[in-house]
């Protein structure tokens, strides 16, 4: 293991976060102003220990005996998670899950916007979807701006590594794949791999079984 | 850990065979007859005993220095994951992201129907959304078949417990939980997770670190 990995956050943690975020935001709507490790624990499922652990990758600490000051957990978080700025991405395929993606508002108060979409499909160059603008796939070079480092890749499986290959020779420095393929980048790009079909994979086997 | 534990097919191995089934259908296309799990390790990022292990899961078994039979794998594959028949499901919360599921057709492909959605709006409800009518979650109890037993939970946050506990109430077994909190359920309820936004933590922390 090198230096950088065990600087890293470890994924679990950062993908939990935004659970406790969600938890602590409901916690203060219903009034409270401080709460402990345990209780997080307790209403989420999860081990207290791994709670402070987690929670302690941001500059926050809890009291003792007391807990963590609900306002202020629910800002470090945010901000920690930069769901509190705005990031900016493209979108590659505008077919079934793009076109989804492009229509659901839930992003933006994540802190990301999709600015533009690609396509090849000539029916849906041109097309506004939500907001976003279509073009075609080969004027992402002309369109894009050097300063969104983010692509999510929605494309038919047969065309994801083409694809992605376009978002990193173009300086794309982060891939979101929904496909079910698995790309090859450098090592310095990386790649979030979100299926949500593999997903049913599971529900139908512990359904069935 | 109990017996049941330890025939259940782990969640990881449920996760990735999906994903070898694309790569299997796409090796097919290409004109592949043959493929070993060497081969399948390399191209997908996966240790290749790995591969071995997660597809003996399955009935089929590859041939030593020869590999898997690409046709007859990617057949009881989708007969394993039960991707060939179509299961039915009903969603709850048809905003942003409800309505994104219920417009995109990939889930129908991974043999995934939703055949309902209830919503508290009155705005939505009696609207065909993609094909699916759109009732007031009050009307559950009436308009559901006993034969579907998985739910689909896009609510706002505040409302996801008590809705969860409507599903359970009324004969749900398996609930895909798609908001960022965590619910509470009878042990004999499976819950799966599937909180898109929180892979974005994921992504900001690694794209800014």
């Amino acid at each position: 293991m090198n230096k950088i990995d065990t600087t890293l956050v470890p994924e679990p943690t950062l993908r939990r976060m935004p659970c406790y975020l969600t938890y602590l935001k409901l916690a203060q709507q219903n009034g409270a102003k401080v709460v402990s490790s345990t209780q997080i624990g307790h209403d989420m499922g999860v081990d207290p220990t791994q709670v402070t652990k987690d929670l302690s990758y941001t500059c926050i600490v809890g009291k003792t005996r007391v807990g963590y000051e609900v306002e202020l957990l629910i800002s470090e978080l945010e901000t920690f998670l930069r769901f509190n700025t705005m990031d900016c991405g493209y979108l590659f395929g505008a077919g079934s899950l793009g076109t989804a993606l492009l229509l659901d508002h839930g992003l933006t108060q994540f802190g990301f916007e999709i600015v533009a979409a690609f396509d090849v499909n000539p029916d849906k160059i041109g097309l506004n979807i939500g907001g976003t603008t279509i073009y075609h796939t080969n004027d992402f070079k002309r369109v894009k701006h050097d300063d969104v480092k983010i692509g999510i890749l929605t494309v038919p499986v047969e065309h994801a590594q083409e694809v992605a290959d376009i978002m990193v020779d173009n300086g794309i420095e982060a891939i979101w794949n929904f496909t079910s393929v698995r790309i090859k980048v450098p090592d310095s790009v990386f790649v979030q791999n979100t299926s949500i079909y593999a997903h049913l994979a599971v529900i139908f086997n512990r359904l069935h079984s």
